[in-house]
């Protein structure tokens, strides 16, 4: 039999506050995206981290944004070999269903996920060696690129080039999917690299003419 | 080169709108969750489906809840096998490591992969059923649950079923992972089953003494 | 012979401007908009003082906005007498074909058409009464509405009192619409009364518990 | 008692969006506006369709276009009988009282009001012929021009040439007005008409010599 408890009694609240305020406000505009469906003119990647504001910064939660969000907003190279890929069928879903407009990979500050691949870069986490550990292998993704800040001294600088470099990682490996690569050559499809700094509330795109991250 | 756009005109001003407002008024929150770390409540699982109300049905953005979000919710058993599993990533990081109290699988209605699947299941969608197709091979984890809405005859029914079938198969597939199970059975974790009407702003939730989903 | 000359040159670079920037930024996005049709969520019925910022205060342009621009944002009543009535026809298409979830009078300060109104009533505008002033005629709409705020000494004061009155003369008139007060009925359509300040880019919303209009 | 609601909180940000940055570059100048008032050196006659981009096409919210939109982007002909007449005395105010000194008539692409009359005029349109269809009553502006285009078979151009002939119809009927012919006359004013291609962001002006629409 299925395990589950009912809903815990903070967030049944905040549901119904939810439901008698912005719900209510937006009820109509709710009401038609069910019937008609939505038409999200934007991919965002970003991280599951509970401190990304990636709805509240751009106004989500109406329709506009298709929103995959995985440990340190990676994308894996396309490897099309019949197993489960979550990323990848979501990135699928968006280019080819959905036709999205625009395609936004948007990295953090402080990510934890990113901070365990310089770690185990610097063989100082063995557990995330393991074969077993589901963390380590999916932040293997990003291990090529360690080369690029490996001589950095400072930490919180390193931690923060390496962010940068997660993004680009992903922005590189969505060339490698036939489908985005041929909606980008044809004009339907940009792509974007956005990084934010979680306590200072900034926000920084890649600009590949500077070779680097530029505030908005 | 990694190639990049500068963000949408229309992204910059909603970004500068959020740090005008939002921003500003939970900048000092903000600043700890930064300097802190993240001590996230819950993980919830949802689709990453632009009209699901993820966040603003809970107040999210604010530090509590991990999330996940791609296509249709699913999580796929356990399986150690070294690939990249960006969803049993992030359950074993919000588990093992940040140690959320619940785990929340968010369902929806009208969701595209669940149709998708059913439409592969009734042989008319081929070109989900390629090797190729992504969200063919994604859908495959809720493949086997077919058989218990194969016999509903409505259309709309059978859809909802099978949308309920989808946030019940990801429960049964997070008790697979030893880590999940292990703290279910020592009482840290608890495990919720939601499903939302978009439309309506409707939530149910899994009751598995009436083996059904009822509403909060 | 149709009258007409080429486009001014300095509109012509103006447009090519667009053409290089925000339509390269947005091309995909307008190409949907043209094969699949608009969707906007809101009508905007603003004055066509060329200082309104109707169009960046709530970032339009992008197919959200359904908007119709006259003298002082009036509505007239419902007069289905088989003439032309542009505010009406722009109203009824809004509520009835597009399903707008938003109605939104945006009424602004020194507005001259008010203004004209406001002279016109104390009789310091003969040319204004002739029948032949279309101007004049229009304004009509609003002259009942006088008498609120006759009283008002302050020449500034009164001009925006009456300002709002303008605001609120236009909500009333949009509920003597079948169409509309029906949707308003249904919970289907929301009414919104706004007042902006030019110089100060302030903005303000009508609140019918407080009878007033409030900062936003 | 008015009807009224709160701003939907989604605009709410996007005002404060436009605050942070459009208006704080160019509070200065929009506080000379305020005060010395508006002085507009064209008028734009546009659809209320949220897809034009009348705006952003020539960089407007600054002051330097009297905005009118209402369907169609129709000036019906003059017809001073005392009643509400709003494009005329747009029109009126523009010319007579800010002396504009150029009126520019902007036709568009998948123009739904002329779409409803070519319907209409094919009979396959009933609904619009009733006396209470404020929609059908004023697109009978155009209905005279339909001979024009009866026997044009692609419906792609048919469409495309009653948009334009749209435009060419506001033109003749703006000669109509004593104020337009004299300011005409006295070189004070010019006339211009354009069509835009929504999603190609194509303009096209009439040219009178040539008797059809060139690309800018």
């Amino acid at each position: 039999m299925t395990i589950a408890q009912p809903l815990p009694s903070y967030l049944v609240q905040r549901y119904h506050g939810w439901k008698a305020t912005a719900y209510q406000e937006n009820k109509t505009w709710y009401r038609r995206l069910a019937s008609e469906g939505q038409r999200p003119r934007a991919m965002v990647i970003s991280c599951c981290d509970s401190r990304v504001h990636v709805t509240s910064i751009f106004g989500a939660d109406q329709g506009e944004f298709f929103i995959h969000r995985n440990i340190a907003n990676l994308v894996p190279p396309y490897e099309p070999d019949g197993d489960h890929h979550g990323t990848s069928a979501a990135v699928e879903y968006a280019v080819t269903v959905l036709k999205v407009a625009h395609l936004i990979v948007l990295g953090h500050s402080q990510c934890g996920g990113v901070q365990g691949c310089i770690d185990m870069c610097k063989g100082k986490a063995p557990e995330l060696e393991a074969k077993e550990s589901f963390v380590g292998r999916w932040m293997d993704i990003l291990r090529p690129k360690f080369d690029s800040v490996a001589d950095i001294e400072d930490a919180t600088q390193q931690a923060r080039s390496f962010e940068h470099q997660a993004v680009l990682a992903s922005l590189d490996n969505l060339m490698t999917f036939p489908f985005v690569a041929d909606a980008v050559a044809d004009g339907s499809l940009t792509l974007h690299g956005l990084w934010t700094d979680i306590g200072e509330g900034g926000l920084e795109y890649y600009d590949p003419d500077a070779g680097r991250f530029i505030a908005v």
